[in-house]
């Protein structure tokens, strides 16, 4: 049964956080981010004088589900379920998805959250349209959400904090929040995106963890170590191969060169990389991580929203998410099916 | 098509504990956890001495999947994916389910970690059913695991820790570590057991959270409230209705009351209400909470074990899973179909 994306919505908190400001609160060379990483810009939720959160993942799922409703049309009541994608939860339990829907009066409805890192969006969709391809199982439309929310790990309005290590560091320049999300059908629409292939791994890399997060509980008598790190020589060594790897598998499925690339979002600098490695030049490809970081699990929908806003009926994309934490890799092929249908 | 566990398997890390032990530890009166609990011993993934972690939640997984392989006697190779449900990951990132894999040298395979409470092992197994009921997707065995280790929670080590609230106290007794899981299949085994039917849903019930467990990141100038909060007086309100609800609909799927009952697993005070309530006895019942405690995730895998290892060819029963923090409800009808395929 053929799947489709009916709607794609995506939200960023906040006004826009230039390398200057960044810079001069962490104690990093502004112009050294951009030379590094290639990124200009994030959003963080999180006002950056006072260091409050403007918003919590919950509240952003539920922004982007009202955007879901009301730009598709559909009542919330013919959802039939919800899966999340997240590495910064907002809690443990209650899971951010079900606060969402606690706020939005959602009754009787699955709910699912992944925890999980840049990879997140792929396992969701893939989930998802499992879901919605199965027939008789009551499951015909879903929405698949990807949100992050860093205010936890963003230590840089304490005084008191200690010096923080450059592993530690170059998180706060390369990450940034964000939440994007999709509606999932098993019946077309006259905007839809059809889902022709999705895969995704645990390659099985015999390396180090490339990215860490970690998390306290109540006791503070373990020593939790450092709570980010980030490898970031060996994420470069790494990544490019892994996405040329991806891309090859999904060219060879779809028979031929995508219309548009949807390339993994780790870093401006890393996108010039791949790029250059593999061949694709910057207007054949939808990619935001320069402007807005690498937002993680919510990463994909802002490109999958502008492949969809911007390809032309029957152009396809190939769209690649590279996790580097213990190395996976996931990817899909779709085709734009507005007014075909 | 037809969906079976071909094999399950549980394991509680280190010694079990006892009232005294732990009540002497937390400065809780012994006979008060039996009286007001009904709980006598659980399990913590701890050294009770000193306070370290002698299992990691990949650790465990780990233990459970070389378990499973050896039973059901079916090579790594063969596992098409994993689904990993918990409460308490090691970390955020990586998630413990690809910590486990990367322990276990798989390679190519998918794997997804579901963060939840007690209803993500109910969660996990409906996510897995629909993955190899699927045709032609290519996954055809599965491995679902629930697994929690609470040791970032089990602040009862550090002298110089605040006194606790009574709240966050009772967590201590109600919860204990512990890991499950099963081997589910498209096709059947000598000693499968068939999954009928299995549903979940967030009820949308309009009351607090029941259940919180909240994480603190790097920063140290927000105040993270109470990181652990049960709301037993609440709890013991709602669970035993919802829990009915639940029986009451899956006994309609199934034509009749089922020969073995799997209660939810909040506390051994709470199974003999409910019980009682729903005019079941404790020989029709596979409940293990009184001795292990609630163990979240993992703790339906333990009575989906008795289930197995105890009833006759044919017996059937029904599975059920309340969760309290934003109150969400799954059930599951079983079926032993030893000898019978």
């Amino acid at each position: 049964m053929s799947v489709y994306i009916n709607a794609v919505e995506t939200y960023l908190p906040g006004p826009i956080i230039s390398n200057q400001e960044l810079g001069n609160k962490i104690g990093f060379k502004p112009e050294l981010i951009k030379k590094l990483f290639g990124n200009t810009g994030r959003h963080f939720a999180v006002n950056m004088n006072t260091g409050k959160p403007i918003a919590s993942s919950a509240e952003l799922i539920t922004i982007v589900i009202k955007k879901l409703l009301s730009s598709s049309g559909i009542s919330k009541e013919r959802i039939d379920f919800i899966i999340v994608a997240s590495a910064t939860p907002d809690t443990l339990l209650p899971s951010s998805v079900n606060q969402a829907c606690h706020a939005m009066g959602f009754r009787q409805i699955e709910t699912y959250q992944i925890v999980s890192g840049c990879s997140g969006a792929v396992q969701a969709l893939k989930l998802a349209r499992e879901l919605v391809a199965a027939p008789d199982n009551g499951l015909d439309n879903g929405l698949v959400i990807g949100v992050e929310t860093a205010y936890k790990f963003l230590d840089i309005f304490d005084e008191h904090a200690g010096k923080k290590e450059t592993k530690e560091l170059v998180n706060y320049t390369l990450f940034g929040d964000g939440v994007g999300g999709c509606l999932l059908s098993n019946q077309s629409s006259a905007s839809s995106i059809e889902i022709e292939h999705i895969s995704f791994k645990y390659l099985g890399v015999d390396e180090v963890v490339g990215q860490l997060a970690n998390w306290r509980g109540t006791r503070n008598d373990i020593d939790y170590g450092a709570l980010l790190n980030e490898e970031y020589k060996l994420i470069e060594k790494l990544v490019p191969g892994i996405t040329q790897d991806t891309i090859n598998a999904l060219t060879d499925k779809l028979g031929g060169r995508p219309d548009w690339l949807l390339p993994p979002q780790l870093s401006g600098s890393m996108l010039e990389k791949i790029l250059s490695d593999i061949g694709y030049t910057a207007d054949e490809v939808f990619s935001l991580v320069d402007e807005i970081g690498n937002t993680a699990n919510a990463a994909l929908f802002f490109q999958i929203k502008e492949f969809s806003d911007i390809s032309l009926a029957n152009e396809c994309a190939i769209g690649i998410s590279v996790e580097s934490s213990r190395w996976l890799a996931g990817g899909l092929i779709l085709r734009n099916r507005k007014g075909l249908l």
